[in-house]
């Protein structure tokens, strides 16, 4: 065995944070030789359900897990922490103006970002899961300046996973089959998903669908799936949002494959396909020793452009609003 | 890649479904190698529900995943399954008795059962998760005569996990380092938790825990574990058995550890411990070539004994009942 690692994880007593923390107790994050130690991380009036899933995590007798822990207290809950998923987050309710839903969440996410700049370990990562996903990584990472930017990052693999389940279901293919989705930017509607580098078992994905499935259906239903669930379901991603998180920190962990790369809202230094340096990004990156490093030599068509962007304006938008806040210098 | 497996999933649109389903099409169950096909099965007003749990499993993009279909007739549910969770069913509601409970199941596991004996594939294992666990399992079996009795199994695998749990607790250890705890009979407060044969750390665990603490605290506190869940999260168990049927399942499928045995609610031939021919019975079993046997060679004591009567009791009424309601030939 190897020495455990501690993981947090923010918002443990909602939907996410459940059907999260039993898939990264089973050892689907770090693998079936190291153990881990869990933190869970509520706001007061959740700790009792929290502590209700901590109890089934005990029960779950899993091999690998170690501890688990309740904290309303995110200095500790991020104490010695090596990965957080930062989940829990301010929903956006009915007549909620966007100022109100940036600044509820600054609240949030401004004072994690600080708990782990003073508490978490060395090698901290974090995964920015609430909404609005990428704003708030930003937000927590300029409360931590002593961590590298880059450990800071937004999840955008829901949408690179939902881009490639509507590419298989389209080619009839296989999702193993597919590689090199990539959904540029923002988390949000404005998402630029983009299948200009993908192969289908090794043909370029554009010469299997028509460029108007593309921009008529392809892309408008992955931007839209989140609505699509909550019509279907009654509730909104739980499930497949734990999993894109899954996926998104085991590659980090573990590497990408050869080949191929993965969609992170990654840091923006300014110097990524035009991207203004402080956003945190949807990019295409290859994980390397642990490392996720954003692909930097792809060529980028007229339509990409257009897409990269919007986002470019829209999280720019974001990030000016929580700047005229306070909330980032 | 190996041949892909259909596993059929009942109750797919509730909380232990949600839980089963992405864990499964992770790989939990058959590995790494083996591509896995789900049937989703609900009731009619299930089925949009499960619909959008389907859309969900898509959006994960799992590499293992090759298909997710969800039915409303059991006919086509478990056309050529090679594993079935039966976890829907009918639950107790207030002032309902207990001969309506046991009526409105074998409604439920009756069908199901003749549809896994008409459709299943020839290698069908059959886990019953949905209460009451012990005797809907007898129930499903009966109504498949052409299917081996030992295919049909119900879930003990939540109470051990729960045993080890509190016995990792109590000595202080890793639930890794526990072995051998074993749950006698029925998957209810009857169950007979049993440490008897269990090593802590290769330690008896009889020589670290005293017998009033196993009378007063252990078996209790295991038997009442799923009341004490929905008093804390306000919901019952959903992914700690989730949880645990996979484990179980996983078991099946890939073996038991050498010197390791778990508990299965196994059908009894009525050559082991005195437990009467064709009940489901909780017995710590091993599994070998894809088959779990009965560990035979135990040594009983006077309180063990006592436990196994007592759950034998319970399960021959339920037996009788559906027996005198015609459901059992």
């Amino acid at each position: 065995m190897l020495e455990p690692r501690t993981i947090t994880v923010t918002g443990a007593a909602g939907n996410i944070g459940y059907a999260l923390l039993f898939r990264i107790a089973s050892g689907a994050v770090f693998g079936d030789d190291t153990p881990v130690k869990l933190n869970l991380l509520e706001i007061p009036q959740g700790v009792r359900a929290a502590e209700g899933t901590a109890m089934e995590l005990l029960d779950s007798a899993f091999p690998l897990l170690d501890s688990v822990n309740v904290f309303d207290d995110a200095n500790k809950a991020f104490e010695a922490s090596n990965m957080a998923f930062l989940v829990g987050a301010r929903p956006r309710t009915a007549g909620m103006e966007r100022a109100d839903l940036l600044e509820a969440n600054a609240g949030i996410f401004g004072p994690q970002g600080k708990a782990i700049n003073d508490h978490a370990a060395e090698d901290i990562r974090v995964l920015v899961v609430g909404n609005p996903a990428n704003t708030n990584a930003v937000i927590a990472q300029n409360a931590a300046p002593d961590v590298p930017a880059e450990r800071f990052t937004s999840m955008l693999r829901l949408d690179q996973n939902r881009a490639i389940a509507q590419l298989a279901a389209k080619t009839d293919a296989f999702v193993r089959d597919i590689k090199n989705v990539t959904v540029w930017g923002n988390h949000s509607a404005d998402q630029y998903p983009d299948v200009s580098y993908a192969t289908v078992n090794g043909t370029p994905a554009d010469e299997l669908v028509s460029a108007e499935w593309l921009k008529d259906y392809f892309r408008p239903t992955v931007a839209k799936r989140g609505a699509a669930i909550i019509e279907a379901r009654g509730a909104s991603s739980a499930a497949s949002a734990a999993s894109a998180a899954i996926d998104h920190m085991h590659d980090w962990v573990n590497g990408t494959k050869d080949g191929e790369f993965v969609t992170v809202g990654h840091y923006s230094d300014g110097t990524h396909y035009g991207v203004p340096k402080g956003l945190s990004f949807g990019f295409p990156c290859v994980s390397v020793d642990g490392e996720y490093k954003i692909v930097d030599d792809l060529e980028i068509n007229a339509g990409t452009r257009g897409g990269i962007e919007e986002n470019i304006a829209a999280l720019t938008e974001e990030y000016d609003a929580v700047k005229a806040m306070g909330f980032i210098k």
